[in-house]
């Protein structure tokens, strides 16, 4: 019943977690533009940066996005930014996810135009990242932002480190921006009846793809000191081709070894419902399911 | 991001599972008309039925299915009827389900309008069930449809089986037909790898609301004579009181008295994402999970 829209989400991450009056003004671009829905922003004082969930078709989320990051831009001064979490730019990093009606293919296109246009208005560097990489080894964030903020301006003149869009040199106060398009990251925690770390740590080693794991999974244990237990943290960077299910079952399977149960999970954030549904149609066996069996899905296709 | 409109859903089952070229006459009226979609339709040989699932506006809505009732009653015999689901007339049932911004009394409100018209234009006899119903013995379609249509003569002739629109006598080729408005119904079957129908009437029974079991689940054995297989055939009238999961394990317990085993299922038809979504989250274990973590609708809210 709806006309047929591109539906791309864009998740920025802004160096700003504190001040609330100003993570306000970055947001603001994002509210009350046709075409463009805020789903989501979360702030972490430790951190000292905000993470923002936003959705919309690709030309109006691309004016408010650009809006947002000039706004950061004028507002946050890395020069005196202090936080737990590794950054390197006013705005750190910014995904764009495929969503509904629109290819990776186009959604990096929207990534490498919002990069250029960044880099144009605000002489900021950019890097693309992940699918839209330019390089192998620009794939990756955290090999981009390795140096951080502080090592920046000596890293960005080495020739392999120069930067996709705008000037060989940092912005003084906002640093450099990472854009990319990925698929959607669901961020997956299983728990186990156990409070020794290393049980978690060992099974995340098997299930992870760096050390012979799945592919799409990223896992590293963690402890949860006022349940007494441990939990195996989970990034599956790609729900379509690595199942929860399967990465669930695994750790199920791994646990038994130490005599250890799993005794529940959890998602963080929002979670795409088809990552959840393929879950369903495992445990249930269903026959010949397809995404165009859920109501909703059809209803707004 | 969509505009704001009345949403309501017709679930029209005919008994014609085996003709194409009548099913598609049949749904022709839904097809390319404003504020109406087509969302699925599914024909059963073994049952000799077809079920269309369509969304759309109140009024356009209206329209279409009175037409489509039409076709059915001019192409569909059902005095050379036969097939396994049981069935009272060339158009069984209209059920409307409240989807999107509308009430379940409107959808009543709706339902009764179409069944006044289509008794008036069709000279067919109609009952209304479910909410709709006048008299709480009418609420349950199985109570209007027992004696099928080879029965139905007789019953429509005692005053307890008046119809509430149309003649007290049967549309001579067409039967009746029940009307109504209800929750959303997720017909979900569970195949078992025995091939005899006692155990899965068996199993039915044990799960079933009527003869002691789940609230919210009706249930009868059916063979599916070309894989020599039979299955636990569902219909769950309230998802959200009695879960998809509950129902499907509990058959896989009663099965193991008989040494037989599920070995799949599936939906007929179209489910609501919170039917499944409800069953990851029961075989994940997942903990505080709330629809509002769902990407999907989170955008459509």
């Amino acid at each position: 019943m709806a006309a047929m829209k591109k539906i791309l989400e864009c998740v920025p991450n802004f160096s700003e977690g504190r001040d609330l009056e100003k993570i306000e003004k970055i947001i603001e671009p994002f509210r009350g533009r046709d075409g463009v829905k805020l789903l989501d922003y979360q702030s972490d004082k430790d951190h000292h940066r905000s993470v923002v969930t936003v959705v919309g078709e690709p030309q109006p989320l691309e004016t408010a996005v650009i809006e947002s990051m000039g706004v950061a831009i004028d507002i946050i001064d890395m020069r005196t930014h202090k936080g737990q979490h590794p950054r390197m730019g006013a705005i750190d990093v910014v995904p764009f996810i495929p969503v509904k009606d629109i290819t990776m293919g186009e959604a990096i296109e929207v990534s490498r135009a919002i990069a250029q246009k960044a880099a144009d208005t605000y002489n900021l560097p950019v890097f693309l990242y992940e699918k839209s990489a330019t390089k192998k080894d620009r794939q990756n964030l955290a090999a981009i932002r390795k140096g951080q903020f502080e090592g920046m301006p000596e890293k960005i003149k080495q020739p392999q480190w120069a930067p996709d869009y705008g000037p060989a040199q940092i912005h003084p106060t906002a640093g450099v921006t990472a854009i990319g398009a990925r698929m959607p990251l669901v961020a997956f925690n299983v728990n186990l009846d156990t409070p020794h770390l290393d049980i978690a740590n060992q099974i995340a080693r098997k299930v992870r793809h760096i050390s012979g794991g799945l592919r799409y999974c990223k896992g590293i244990g963690i402890e949860l000191k006022d349940r007494n237990i441990v939990q195996v943290s989970l990034n599956m960077t790609d729900y379509t081709q690595t199942a929860l299910y399967r990465v669930f079952e695994l750790i199920r399977i791994e646990a038994q070894r130490y005599g250890v149960n799993v005794i529940g999970s959890e998602i963080i954030g929002l979670v795409p419902m088809e990552a959840l549904i393929d879950c369903a149609a495992y445990y249930l066996g269903l026959e010949d399911f397809t995404m165009a069996q859920v109501l909703e899905a059809r209803i707004w296709e």
